[in-house]
């Protein structure tokens, strides 16, 4: 299983790359300049403290995009679009996965707060701007803080929650969100419901500011 | 301290009655209809195994109000502005707690789904309208399940996520809050940030719901 982390070089994308290297997936690195995905690998290495991973690549962003078969988008809202726009004709028929929130920060405004979108949410966005390309939308990995992903060789305290509808891509990234030691995968049900988990992620960072931590995450429980 | 549940016949009213009467708190159980609070402590006597009660008593919602050193609202949200009405002279100068939380059922939709109120939140819509009665307006309680809280002796599983502008308030509600057994407060800062939290009940709900089960909550994790 390829997985192609699209806007790999940004906190978010650099961190599930990590973790997803670890755990001995085939990753991609992608970025719009190779040479910024090149750095994000020497990065991971030498956070890992090895000269060669040999199941971590760089690329730009449609070549990554191209060869995964799981493709997740890790872009701030603001650089969602033009970067869906760069890997549309490459997504055809795959799993695609939108980590984005619509924080804010977008607009100048702060962290803490989400803005609403008028498809509901930003995996919804994209699902409307992928929907000739026959692709899997489904919405992870929102609400994992980049310092927990990169905070290793500790577990990430924080549930995975999901949102699809598509049965067998959304288990597919269940599956892939628990090769992250401590992660624990919920199903959401429907894309929907990713309005109500993109906003926890502004939540979070507030909480995060107001105990000045770093970690804060989330878990279900009662299931 | 004096702990006012307007609506304390519901079940989220009823369940938070039952457990701060059991931490000991003097607890009114207000209603529209005097017998029916009357009987919503017979329920709770009852559940408890006990003939009397001396810390619980019934009334009326304006008269609970005006006794409670803390007032919780614990409505639907299609009742919240009439209930308002009723015990707004009541409140002066007192802190205010909204449990209210913004379902689509309140238009005959699904409890899974949230509905865009103009004041940002039900809590904002009460301060909104209490905003010239010196009302200290908290946050509180949205997340808490009613079948956790009647599920005694069991702990409640689920922290208890509080915004709101006044600290005095807010730590006083954070204390009682922490009566229940199980529950952590979480300091989640101004007001406005509950227009997340009366979020995350909907997704609590599709999640029981999804399961099968009636205990879902959360927890904040890496504070």
């Amino acid at each position: 299983m390829k997985v192609s982390i699209i806007g790999g070089t940004g906190d978010q994308g650099l961190g599930l790359a990590l973790r997803f290297a670890m755990s001995g997936e085939d990753v991609i690195i992608g970025s719009r300049d190779i040479k910024k995905a090149e750095n994000a690998v020497d990065v991971i290495k030498n956070m890992l403290g090895k000269e060669e991973i040999d199941n971590l690549t760089p690329m730009t962003n449609p070549d990554a995009a191209a060869v995964g078969d799981i493709v997740v988008l890790t872009v701030p809202l603001q650089a969602q679009m033009v970067t869906l726009k760069s890997i549309k004709d490459e997504v055809e028929g795959k799993i695609f996965v939108d980590a984005t929130v619509p924080l804010e920060t977008c607009l100048g405004g702060k962290p803490t707060r989400y803005v609403d979108l008028w498809e509901g949410s930003a995996v919804e966005r994209s699902a409307e701007f992928l929907k000739d390309q026959n692709v899997k939308v489904v919405s992870a990995f929102n609400n994992i803080s980049a310092a927990s992903l990169t905070n290793i060789p500790e577990d990430v305290q924080c549930d995975c929650l999901i949102s699809g509808d598509d049965p067998e891509a959304k288990k597919a990234v269940m599956e892939l969100a628990e090769k992250i030691p401590g992660v624990k995968s919920i199903d959401c049900g429907a894309l929907e419901n990713a309005r109500i988990v993109e906003k926890i992620t502004a939540m979070l960072i507030n909480l995060n500011i107001r105990n000045k931590v770093k970690l804060a995450g989330i878990r279900i429980t009662g299931l």
